[in-house]
């Protein structure tokens, strides 16, 4: 970060200027704790690679939610200057931006196919025209693996089930559920153990099953169902003020690009092979897993449709983005279908 | 590079020392022409990322196949030190290196595993072991998307069909061709369409529809065969001699690795949808596409772990490099199960 006054309220509690009086450390305020596992892992390790390349010139000071800014409130305060930078999942801002809401599409791209579509498949430069009014560059350093489709006290066996479920919830996958009768809403994380053991909810989903387990979500629900179709791949962001962006100069700017493919690589290859040892240890302990029936999520995905079309004809620049990635997804279906080896 | 003594044979002609006076650009030799299609580009992206990071002070300076080292000496002068870098298919180097099979390996990992495998999975480090007694660092920087099974001029309905084949195809397919009575070998990019045009082979594989077009084996050849179990992912490596390496600052052995990584992601991003418009247009021209019968792929299968056992027996690091990859592309396959959509 420049040493501008941009962030002066914050500058006293900052190492920017202490220890490392020359360095251009950029504070960074998460919408997630900055301990949580994997989700701020990602942002450590773009924060590293700053660290390692420059010398120590470039690099994060990470504030975690609520840390000096409300995990909502990350947006206002990065466009008006009031603090340089932030990360957090890019969907979160779909209120705001309602382009933003590309970044995590039921029934849409997996993990994979959204950071190719944001990088290659000019994904991006359509995401960063609806925060250019807001004075933010965006870069796309992380990509979430599929969620589960959640914790629940019930069995899912047809949609009729979903009826009267209260579910914690956000997005565009909420919308879908209230559609079959459902009460889904979102709850910060934080609040969704209590609420679930107390009965006020019957279900949830939050994150990956390593995040998940730090919830302990598994001591208070009996069945962790799957695929997750409402969050086949999600990305995280950070945001810059652009105002920080153009003070740098251009080989930072070119680190901080490479650094972000860094953290992106490493979210994408880690996350896989790291789940199924956490789900055995639910099932362990009792969990049962639990895949939503074909026809159930076929019906998901009929109101899906409807509901992102719906959303795509109120905002012109959230449906370009929308078709833009349906396109790029459709683009390399064939491939993968003429490259899929038999099952052994 | 740094500006030593074991590329004096080269400097004359390297901008290493021209207009850059002060630059660190390391003279990399590639295996293949340095402006082929995507396999090249990756290498060309490397540049451009280190030299923008750096502000023009690391950078490569490339030399396609045989411009000044011929394709199949890059690994002897790279580990002597008379040049500095090179860049190649990991499995190239499989006679001399045993575990550099593991570069590809039928119905082995994909590319997404291949690359987590690699740098997450701990396959990096059992792969440089392989590479340390000829005093060389890999880094592993390009895994290229399946191949397809190659260019026929028959058809193939089961494996009597590969009896008496004369196939151009290299490494551990080519073994498994051979023992259904083939007689696959491996023939250099330049000599592939002449031969097929001519009779001496039957049939070829080369790369990915994006680069096979360049050799316009479409003009010689009526079936174009899916899936590519011979090489489902295979991963391209930049060679440095050890010494160079080590010559180098920690920051810019850190920008290496992070300009790895950006062009590591891009050839896994751009390559899939790339593919199809291509196949698209060899259809117009007349090639027909085809899938081998599953019940040849599973012959195929049962050969291909037989060799490869046979592999692994006979070079415990290559053995060991196997196994744990088959482990990590197993530890994600329930995940992928679980997580998969139905079809629309």
């Amino acid at each position: 970060m420049k040493n501008s006054t941009l962030t002066a309220a914050f500058v006293a509690g900052s190492m920017a200027f202490g220890a490392t009086a020359q360095a251009d450390i950029l504070d960074v305020h998460m919408n997630i704790p900055k301990d949580l596992t994997f989700l701020a892992d990602s942002a450590k390790l773009m924060d590293e690679t700053l660290r390692n390349m420059s010398g120590g010139d470039s690099g994060f000071q990470l504030y975690g939610a609520g840390e000096l800014v409300p995990a909502g409130e990350i947006l206002e305060n990065v466009s008006s200057g009031a603090i340089p930078a932030g990360w957090s999942f890019l969907g979160q801002w779909g209120g705001q931006v309602p382009v933003a809401q590309i970044g995590a599409t039921p029934f849409g791209a997996g993990p994979e196919a959204l950071a190719a579509w944001l990088h290659v498949g000019g994904g991006l430069e359509i995401v960063q025209r609806g925060f250019d009014p807001l004075n933010i560059k965006i870069m796309a350093c992380h990509v979430t693996n599929p969620e589960p489709g959640g914790w629940f006290n019930k069995e899912i066996n047809s949609v009729e089930d979903f009826n009267g479920l209260k579910m914690r919830m956000s997005g565009v996958g909420a919308r879908v559920l209230n559609e079959f009768g459902a009460s889904a809403q979102y709850l910060p994380a934080g609040e969704i153990y209590l609420a679930l053991e107390r009965g006020r909810i019957d279900a949830t989903e939050f994150s990956l099953p390593i995040i998940d387990k730090d919830l302990g979500f598994n001591q208070i629900a009996k069945y962790y169902y799957y695929p997750g179709w409402h969050q086949p791949g999600s990305a995280d962001i950070l945001m810059i003020n652009m105002d920080v962006w153009n003070g740098m100069s251009e080989t930072e700017q070119a680190m901080y690009e490479a650094a972000c493919q860094v953290s992106l690589q490493w979210t994408l290859a880690y996350a896989p092979s790291a789940q199924i040892p956490q789900i055995e240890e639910f099932e362990a302990g009792g969990t049962i897993v639990k895949t939503f029936p074909d026809e159930v999520l076929a019906e998901l995905r009929v109101v899906t449709e409807r509901v992102l079309n719906a959303e795509a004809e109120k905002d012109p620049l959230y449906g370009e983005a929308y078709r833009s990635m349906k396109d790029f997804v459709a683009s390399s279906g064939r491939w993968t279908a003429l490259q899929t080896l038999p099952a052994e």
